[in-house]
Parts: structure tokens; sequence; C-alpha cells
């Protein structure tokens, strides 16, 4: 079989006539690049230390032993040691490249024939579960991405070798691996999934480097050659247009790796192709959606089954935001997630990102934005407003888009505020310890689905205590939220509005938020407007999670003698309810982060329930967080929640200080909610009124009449302060 | 009244022949120290900024109208009003000695003015709480610190003044103030107390500026003259030899002020005092007892009443490590806790601490310690294992001296670990949210009685579900745990050792704790022998606070279905049982927090209960913070509890690595526990087999015989490898 795939290589190496011509090195970095790194790095602090880094990294290999172990389990010893490396490979073929000293190919040969040595005689890996196995690893996946570094090794060092050296590694080693992608497993390699780009990524990297335009065709248009599949196809159908990625930020972030190393591969090899302007530029649009995803310091919201952690300084960010900065151009906001990384690519674009380095990175401060979500956009979307810059950004963001497939939530209309550096209202991201061998071998723990993907996990509201689509993620996937409109154009008064007719039977949900940045309040506020239409009485829960202490929480007490769990499924099961009060008046609870209070102030309604949860639950096995949440409870056909989110105050321990404990607000209420129009009213304490009114309809002209006088506005909404109240 | 004093005010002064002698400014900063600062002040980092600092805040102050409110309660704007125009006065007064700027003294100058307006027809604070009243402030604790501060600023603007503008002051608000302080509260004054410190201090430094020794002798003697009270009674009874504060190092940090800036005024105008050398030195063994009993990252383990979070940066601890590295010599880490405060004051001694500041500061690495308790040594005390540099330091406390009055804590014997750059296992501290007006108006919370005092929120041994000495105050203050041995000489094996005989009737307890740092582990371990003595059967709960996640528990299953409290008195009625598990064999926890897995084993003993608590029952108001516990439970007359607490393995989320998450200890059993010896060995799963033995009595020669073979050892304890074991 080696032979055969042989033969053919070297056909359709000689038809395209590349195999002389191609430089080498050409997927990564080239000589000129190279020459220009070795003369700068002493310029630029970040190069030297990422430079020093790999020095570090392969001397240190070069001392130890070179250890090529059989394949192993996930997560174990041997599949960390050959991930190691794949890693230990490239970073020695960029110094090779960079310094030109022997030491570093020779590594890179020396492994690279070791690994040729076993490869012919491996068959797939046994311990693979549900994946596509691999040989060296227990699934494709890792793998490919074991093939991408290792071209970029074989590239920076293929001009050392004789023919028959490369004909050992290519014969018995890249051609049986490429074809173990695309070949034996060519339907994940077709696969619309990023996966598939990985696999196709290795492959066209492979080609590249051996001159063979086929293997490269193959991974761009797919095995058919026609489109159907590949790297173009995955572009044209894994983003919605303006970029997002519909599992969520925490799983491009892997895949931003494959898609930006072919891409640059592409680029530079096949100008022609213009794969940077692709479907009008997807992949800057890709990248931009994914760091513009973060919170202000630099972490992944989690979103879906995500990791609370997760960060810019993840491989795939590293590689896709240098990238960037290269081909698609200057931007601050990418110097400062370079300075969160604090660590460049050794090629040509780290070199272009530390040569533009300010002494002191600039802080990261994105702008509000709508991604819409779906290949067409017409999945609802994802609504992030900002107020403030760096650290002290005040971030607000709203999830409407579609379920995103397996590892989806079933969250729609959830929000999240970011403050103070802190997640104020978080979502709870995974159950998961991950590569924690104890805990469940690092896998998903059960919780994760019982709890972490139920709606009562999310900030959000349920009807009935069921989870959106009954927890059913074929319906959740076939159906999405939808927005209403998102408006960040006045910075005082930025808003984000969306609906939720599909998550539950005969309930329309609609949720519009503020974040409110003015004189009326010491910071940045949100007013939250929760609306619920339906023809039958349901329980409505409008639950926050947050953390933190609890300083006030106007007359409801705490669970003292026994606590019990909040309800018996989709997620209530592991809540124990800490607290229950019932209320005709405003409700208000306010807890202490950090150096900040919090209140959350919510709009009397009769027979309101104000229930006090924190996890922990069925949880025999101490697999849950133990968190707070505080569910505000309403039985009713149509209802909606008015809450103001309100951080005010300062608090340091250390320093003994403590200044406005207390919110600032004295009374909310609802004026008016009809499915035309809600308006509400916020007192303060010192006595200034405030209305907010907002059409549920679209934007014109409106008018309403309350305390016996009529107000006209205009537009979608409308903020002001009262200024001759004539309550009766 | 303000007539009669200010003629013996005037007679003294003439009497003493000092008026017109003394220099101005003396007490804090002279005109050659005010020179040197000025003209290095660009030349030094860290004086720049604290220069600037103080400038910031009176730039703000000159532009804003100075209000002078009238007494307000605790907390209040009035009061937190009174104490920032204190602190301005101050730094006012320091920028006039450097700049010799006008509006820096007339600041000063006005303001001295507004409150001698006022203070004459100001009577007793209405608002005071079981303390004696201020005038300006509800208690004369305050009233002496705006004293302090007004004395050094007076004296840096006092050549300024003509004499009627200073008799104008004089006789209308220092003599008053110091009179009010040492004659209408005498008893206060005189008492062997921080407060005391506070007036005393207070009276001396202004006695100095108006040239009035009487004032002073009153402050250094006692009103009596004859050393009964006063600073050097003091001096000489609040502390231990070797400078400890029976308090505890929260309160200390507070009195470090008055005692530091008093001793320095004293020094500076009565040299021939030889304060600082006075009682072989003890302040200097003071401030350096305190800072000591910092964990690694400069906050102060919160022993005691004491908030969590309190540090180095307190004005406190930075007068008096300012002024001690100026007046007792250089030091490393005082440099260090320089750095952390990132801030010196502005005298001669911060003057000296910045021109010494390295571009780097050092990290803070203090060796081990013991500090004996009561003011002749005898009264048990404080001893500290570290080991490793830096925020790398683990450390682990001992606590084995008086209860501490007021303030104290039921917790002989508990130790803390800190780790990481985080406490391990920590002491709950004080329940209460300082200056958070709508907790209890900041003051103590009621669980601060029926929680963090009581014996089960620390990590010692609860006999009977009971605190020590019953939780009876008077009974505790009148016993004390007493040390047995304390041995740092070797950095591989440290080990401390106490004795609590008198806290519970009947029962004798021992505790030793080893800090081990060799290759049998990865990272330092705590070996923990704990001996219990009775001739009845008691129930001994070894109790350990831990935060973080719950990882493996060797078959303790949480409780899923319901909780309730752990007990009903002592502590027990706040903590929900999460879990309970009897057992025969060996337990095992491992949590995971920060970065670091931990374990502890506990050697198996029959009809042993494992059970798990978290804080909050019983707790109506959201008082408590919910943290975890464990506690291994055993009714038997004599006992002994030996444990493993066992940092390893790494984990890091965002890097998606774990290693090491299960302990590498297999077994860990008691060979031998007698009165005279206990005899425990480790077995790890890597095979090895260490043997740990332990005199209970004292040094010299030991045998002891298992597994048939015969063990011969000398010491206090002895620890090594079995190379051979032979078990049956």
């Amino acid at each position: 079989m080696t032979f055969r795939y042989t033969l053919i290589g070297l056909f359709i190496a000689l038809c395209s006539g590349l195999v002389q011509a191609r430089e080498h090195p050409s997927i990564f970095i080239t000589t000129q690049e190279a020459k220009e790194i070795s003369e700068n790095i002493s310029n630029y602090p970040v190069l030297q230390k990422s430079f020093d880094s790999a020095v570090d990294q392969i001397e240190k290999a070069l001392k130890n032993e070179m250890i090529i172990p059989p394949p192993g389990e996930a997560g174990g010893y041997e599949h960390e040691k050959h991930k190691q490396n794949y890693r230990e490979m490239r970073n020695a073929g960029l110094l090779f490249a960079i310094t030109g000293e022997s030491k570093y190919s020779t590594f890179v040969h020396t492994m690279l024939r070791r690994y040729a040595k076993i490869y012919p005689d491996l068959g797939p890996h046994p311990l693979s579960y549900k994946q596509s196995p691999g040989k060296i690893f227990h699934q494709t996946l890792n793998e490919a991405v074991w093939l991408v570094y290792a071209s970029i090794a074989y590239d920076c060092i293929y001009n050392t070798l004789s023919v028959s050296e490369r004909r050992y590694l290519e014969d018995r080693l890249f051609y049986p691996m490429a074809n173990w992608f695309s070949v034996r497993n060519a339907e994940q390699f077709n696969r619309i999934h990023n996966h598939g780009t990985w696999t196709c990524a290795s492959v066209g990297m492979i080609g590249y480097v051996m001159g063979d335009q086929e293997l490269v065709n193959r991974a761009i248009y797919g095995t058919k050659n026609n489109g159907t599949g590949g790297f173009l196809k995955q572009l044209d159908l894994l983003f919605s247009p303006d970029g997002y990625y519909m599992e969520g930020p925490y799983y491009i972030r892997y895949a931003l790796r494959p898609f930006f190393l072919f891409a640059d591969a592409i680029h530079r090899n096949q100008p022609e192709l213009n794969i940077y302007e692709h479907r009008d530029g997807i992949l800057k649009k890709v990248v931009y959606s994914a760091v513009q995803t973060t919170f202000p310091n630099g972490v992944f919201a989690p979103i879906n089954d995500a990791s609370r952690t997760m960060n810019v300084k993840a491989p795939g960010v590293l590689f896709s935001t240098n990238i960037a900065y290269l081909r698609y151009g200057k931007d601050k906001n990418l110097l400062a997630i370079s300075g969160i990384q604090d660590q460049v690519i050794l090629n040509g674009a780290g070199l272009k990102l530390a040569a533009d380095m300010p002494e002191n990175a600039p802080e990261l401060s994105w702008p509000s934005v709508e991604f819409r979500d779906g290949s067409e956009g017409e999945k609802g979307g994802l609504g992030i407003l900002r107020t403030g810059e760096g650290l002290a950004q005040t971030m607000l963001l709203m999830k409407y888009g579609s379920h995103g497939l397996g590892h989806g939530h079933f969250d729609k209309l959830q929000i999240l505020l970011f403050d103070q550096g802190q997640e104020v209202l978080p979502d709870y991201g995974f159950a998961r310890f991950i590569n924690t061998e104890p805990k469940f071998g690092g896998r998903y723990l059960p919780e994760n689905d019982s709890y972490a993907k139920q709606t009562i996990a999310h900030n959000t509201v349920v009807v009935n205590q069921k989870s959106q689509n009954n927890g059913n993620r074929k319906k959740a996937d076939a159906s999405w939220a939808e927005r209403h409109f998102f408006d960040a154009s006045d910075p005082s008064i930025q808003v984000v509005s969306a609906y939720a007719n599909q998550q539950y039977e005969g309930v329309k949900q609609q949720r519009t938020s503020f974040l409110i940045n003015n004189d009326a309040f010491e910071h940045p506020v949100v007013i939250d407007l929760f609306r619920l239409e339906s023809e039958n009485v349901n329980e409505y829960d409008y639950t926050l999670h947050f953390r933190g202490q609890v300083i006030t929480s106007s007359d409801i007490k705490a669970e003292t003698k026994q606590l019990q769990p909040l309800g018996g499924t989709h997620g209530y099961q592991h809540i124990w309810k800490t607290a229950e009060h019932q209320t005709d008046s405003l409700v208000q609870l306010t807890w202490l982060q950090g150096n900040r209070y919090y209140t959350t102030t919510v709009a009397a309604s009769p027979s309101t329930k104000v229930i006090m949860g924190r996890t922990g639950a069925n949880d025999p096995n101490f697999n849950l967080y133990q968190e707070p949440m505080m569910v505000v409870r309403r039985n009713a056909t149509s209802h909606l929640f008015v809450s103001v989110i309100e951080p005010h105050g300062f608090f340091n321990e250390a320093g003994e200080v403590s200044r406005n404990a207390l919110s600032s607000i004295a009374d909310l209420r609802v004026l008016i909610t009809t499915a035309e129009m809600s308006v509400v009213e916020i007192t303060k304490k010192d006595g200034k009124t405030y209305r907010l009114a907002l059409s549920n309809v679209g934007s014109g002209n409106h008018s309403y009449s309350v305390y016996g006088a009529e107000s006209k506005w205009q537009g979608q909404f409308d903020f002001e302060e009262v200024k001759n109240t004539s309550k009766q």
C-alpha cells in the first residue's frame, strides 16, 4: 500500500511540476522571515522572550532521552508525550530556520525517523471511544494536530535532507497518515465540523511541504475535488456571516488553529486563491468574533459546555490573532490581546506584532457588538454591550442564537454580566474537571447533563420548572431565539432585545436588557425587562446566579433547620433551597463581591415568591460547585419581570472602608405593560425619578397616559428623568 | 476651665524652660530630613510616588470647601470626614515642611483654628457605646488618633504662627483635649491596653510640640508620674519577651502606630531615654513579631477576631516598619514589605528605605520562628514553620498561647497552613463586615460569638462537641496552652509541638506538627500527630477546614436529599452536615484549590466517622460564609489522630493540564502510641516506606519494637525511610 501511494504521490508531484519549484520553508515561515527574526530578536522584548522560551524547551529536550512511546489512552502519559513531541518538533524546526544550528534540524529529523519507523506497523488505536481512531492517538483529531505541527517542522528542515531521507519519511509516515485521514476516514474528512478542519489542514499542509498539489486540493475542495467538502466549504457553512461559531467561543478557540495555519499556508503558496478575502473576509470575522466574545480580562464567556477560565492565551488564539494582525492589519485590541498572551509566534506575523508593541500593552477595550447566528445569519445571535475601558469595563451579554449541537445549553435569552474584572451574573459553564483523572477520567460529569445544561443553571426564565424545549437537544437544535433589536449607538443607554417563542409551547418570551451609564447611577446599571405572554397560567422562575455574600435581602430569611432540594428534575434537583419568602412588595437583594456591592431590585407584583438556592443537592460525588442564586417566582398567564441590577458603593476590608452599601433605588414600578409597550419607573432615594419606555413592536411615535398625564415619545425606547411627577 | 489649664500649661512650660529651646518640627520630621527629601524626591521612585500621592490628596482638599462637621455616629459621614481631615492635616503639614509652600501651612492652620473654634463647646459624644467618649468622635480612641496626626501637623507649621495664634489653638483645642484624655479619662489613660497607648502617644506628642514636659512625662510614666501607668509600663506588660502581642497580629497592627510614632518622638526629643533599647529592644521585637505573623503574601494570619485580608499595607505597619528600618538597621524582609506597601512615609525613615530599595523589591521570605506568649513568656506561644521562598513558601502555624482577652478564640492547638499563595487550612477569622452599615452597623455579628470564636471553627480537636473551656472567656483567659518543643534547625524536617491540658477537664491534649520538605514528596507536606489522653470515653472531633472542590473522598458520599445542622451548640448549629461515613479504613480526602491538589490522609482506626460540613446553618441573615470542612470523629478514652496533609500535582483548567490528581500515599499506620512515644509509618504508592517516631516526653535514647524488629533512635523525633520492611 505504501508503495502504491508513493507512486501516486510521485506522479502527481511530477505532473504539477512543483516539487523542484517550491521554496522551503513555505507554509509557516520563510527564510526571509527567519532572517528578519534572527536580526531583531534583541530589539523586541516579547520576541526575545518567545524565542528564549522555545530555546529553553528544546535545550531541555536535547538533554533528555528522546522517547517515542507506544500509543496510549487519552490524557495518559503516552498521549501527553506524543503531544510534547509534536510541540518540540515544531519549535525545533522553527529554531533551525532562525538560527541555522544543525542540532535543531537533527532533532527534528531523528524524531520524524523514529515515528516513521513505527508508524507502518500501527493499527487503528484500540482505545478510541465513539471517535474515528488515529494510530498514534485514540482519535484522528489529535493525530491531525500532530501532522500539522510535524508539517511545519518537516518544512523547516526539508532542505537539509537528501531525497532518500525525505522518501523514507514520506513513504512510511506522511503519506500513510494523510491517506488515513482523507481516504480511510474520508467521511470525517469531508464533514463540515471543526474535526474535519483539523484533518483538512493537516493533509493540505503536508501536501504543500511534499509538493503534492493533489493532497492540497483534496484538503481545500474535499475528496471529490468539487467543493462539496473541504476547507472552503467549512468556511462557508461553519460560521454565520458575522463569523460567529454556533458552538460558542470555547469551541472556536480550538478550531482557530487549523483555520489560520492552513489559511496562511494557502496564502503563502497559492496567493491566487485570495483565501483571506474568501466569503467577504470571513476569517477576519471569525477571529474577531471569537476574541470579542471574551470578558475584559481575556477569558471567554463560558457559553455552552465551556470552562470558566479558557482565555486568549490558548494556542489557537495566539496563532490566529498573530496571523490576523499581519494579514488584516494593525489593531489596538489585538495588541492588547498580545499583551495578555505575553508571547508571539515565531514567524513574520509574530515579528510584526512584536515590532508594533508599545512598552506598555494597550488595555483590551472592545466596543459593543452583535453577532448573528446561523450560516445565513438567520438564527438569532449574540449581543454584547460594553461601557468603560479595559478591566474597568462593564459588559452585558445576551444569548439568543441557536442551540449549538451536542455541546449546547438550554439557555436562550440568558444574560451574563461582567463588572470590576469579574463575573457578576455568571454562567455555570460545564460540569467537568478537564483531564482530572479521578473526576470521571476528566470527561463530562453526569451533572453536566443533569445540571449545567439545564435552563435553571442560566440567568433566564424557567417555565413550569422545565428546561427549554423540554431539555430535548434535537428539538432545541431545530429552534432558536430571534433578535428584536440591538442599539449601541448611544453610549449612555445601550440595549439588546430578543424573542424566544419556540422554547416553551404556548409561551412567548421577550427580553430587553439595557446597559445604562449616566449620571443617574454611581456605576453602569442593567435594567432588565423580561416579558412572558401566554394564555395559560404558568409558573415563571426569573433566575439570577450571583457570587459573593448576601448583605441584605428585604426580609428574606435563610432556612435555618433543614435544607431540601428545590425540585426533582431539570436541574432543580441539584439546588438546595436555602430560603423562600412570599411578598407583594418590591424585592431587593444586595450582595458583596470584590470591592463592590450589587443590588438586584425587582418590581413588586402580587404573590411573588423569592427563592434563594445553592447548588450541591443530589450530588453524591461532590461534582458541583456550591454557588448561590436567586429565583423570583410568579404564577401568571402573562407577566413582565422588571429588575435593575445595580453595582454600588465600595468595600475594602483591609482598608476598613465601606461606602454606599445600600441600593440607591427606593422604588421600581411597572406603569404599563401591554403587547405594544412597557413603561417602568425608577424612583431613587435622592428623590429623582426616571422613566423607561420600551416599544415591544417597532419604533415610531408612541404615547401613553399615567397619573392622568399623557406622555409622548418616539423610537424603540425612551429613558428620561421625570421632572414633575404628580403621583396620585 | 480652659483658662485654668492654660495657666497650668504656661507655668509648666516656663518652668521646664523648653518652650524656646525646642526645634520645630521635631516629633516626626526635622528641617534637615525635609530638606533631604526635597532634594531626593526624583531620585527614588517610591519616594516620588508617596510624595505625589500626598500632593494629590492635598491639592484636591484645597480645591474643595473645608468642612468641619459636627460629631456623628461611628462609620457615618461625619466620622469619616473627621478622619479625612486629620489625614489631610498631617500630610499638608509634612508637605509644608518639605516644600515650604505656604498654601499647605495655611491649610493646616485654618483647619486647626476651625476645630479650636468648636471644640470648647462640645460635650462628651452622645453616641458612645460602652467606650469612653471623645468629643469629636464617639470614643477617645479615634480622637487620640486625631490628636496624634494633628500634633505632627502642628509641629510642622509651628514656626509660622505667632504666639497668640499658637495660644488660641493650645488653649481652646490641644490642652482641653490632652486633659480630656489624661485627666478626665485618667483611668483609660493609665490602662495597660492598646487604647491607652493611643491616648498616651497623643498626649505625649502634643506635649513635645507645645514644649510641655509635664504632659510628656504623664504620657511616658502615667498620670502619677511613677511608672505605674504610661508608655513604658505598656512596653513592659503588653508584650511577651519575644514581642508577641496576646490579642494577635490583627490588633497589634493597629497599635503599632502609636507605639512607633510616640517612640520616635521620644527618641528625637529625649534620646537619653534610649527608648529603642528599652526592655532589651522590645520595640524591634514587637514590629518583627507582627510582620513575621503574616502569610507569605503579607496578609496577617487571621488569629482571634481578625479580618482575613488585613495586611502589611495597614498604616501602623507602614509607620513601624519604616521607622524600624531606620532605627534598627537594614533588613531584606523589611525591604520586601516596603515593596508590598509600595509607599514610604515622608520623613527620614521613608527616605532611607526609598534610597535602599533596589529596582525590584526582594521577595518576602521570613524564616521559621517561635514566639513565646505572656509578659514573662510563660503562657505558651505561637510557632511558625516555613519552607521555600517568597510566595512559593509553605507556612505552617500552630497557636498555643493565651486566649487573647475579649477578642480571643477558643482555638488552642489549631494549625493554619498556607501554600501556593493561599490559605489551605484556613481560620475563619471574625464574623463581621467591617464598616458595612447594613451588616449590624459594621460591628461584630452575633455569629462571631456563636460560630467564629468556637473551637469547631478552627483546625483543632473538639471534645464532646463543646468548645475549649466550655466557651467561657474568663476560664480561657485564666488558662493557656504550653509549648513542648520547637525545632526548625533541619530545613528538611521542622516541627512544633505543644500541650493543651487546661482546656478540657480530664483530657490532656498534645499536638505535634511536622513540616517536611524532602525527596519523599513532590511538595512540602504536613504530618500531624494529635494525641488525646483521658480516663473517660470522649467524642473527639479532629477538624480541618479547607477551601476548594472535593475531588475524591474514599467512599464518602454527600447527602443528596436533605441537610441538617451538625449539632445544637458551640458552633455546631451553624454547620450543615453534608456527608457522614463510617469506616475502619484509611480516610483520604482530596480537594482541588488553585493549581494544586491537596489530600488529607488520616490513619485508620476502628469505628471512625468522617463528617463533611459546610457553614451556613442557623444563619437567617446570611451572615456566615459558606465554607467546607471535614471532621474525623472517634469515641475513645485516649486516641492519636495521625494525618498527612499533602499538596500534590498540578491543575490548570485553561491550559487543560492535570497531573498527579491522586495522593502518593498508599497507607498510613500508627505502629505505636503510648504516653512515651508515637511511631507512625507511611507507605507510598511507589513502594517506599517511611517511619516517623516522636518522643512525647523528652529527647534522649529511645527504642521500640515492631514487626519483630527492634529500632533504636535518639532525640525528640526521627524520620527515615525504611529500607527493608519485613511486615507480617
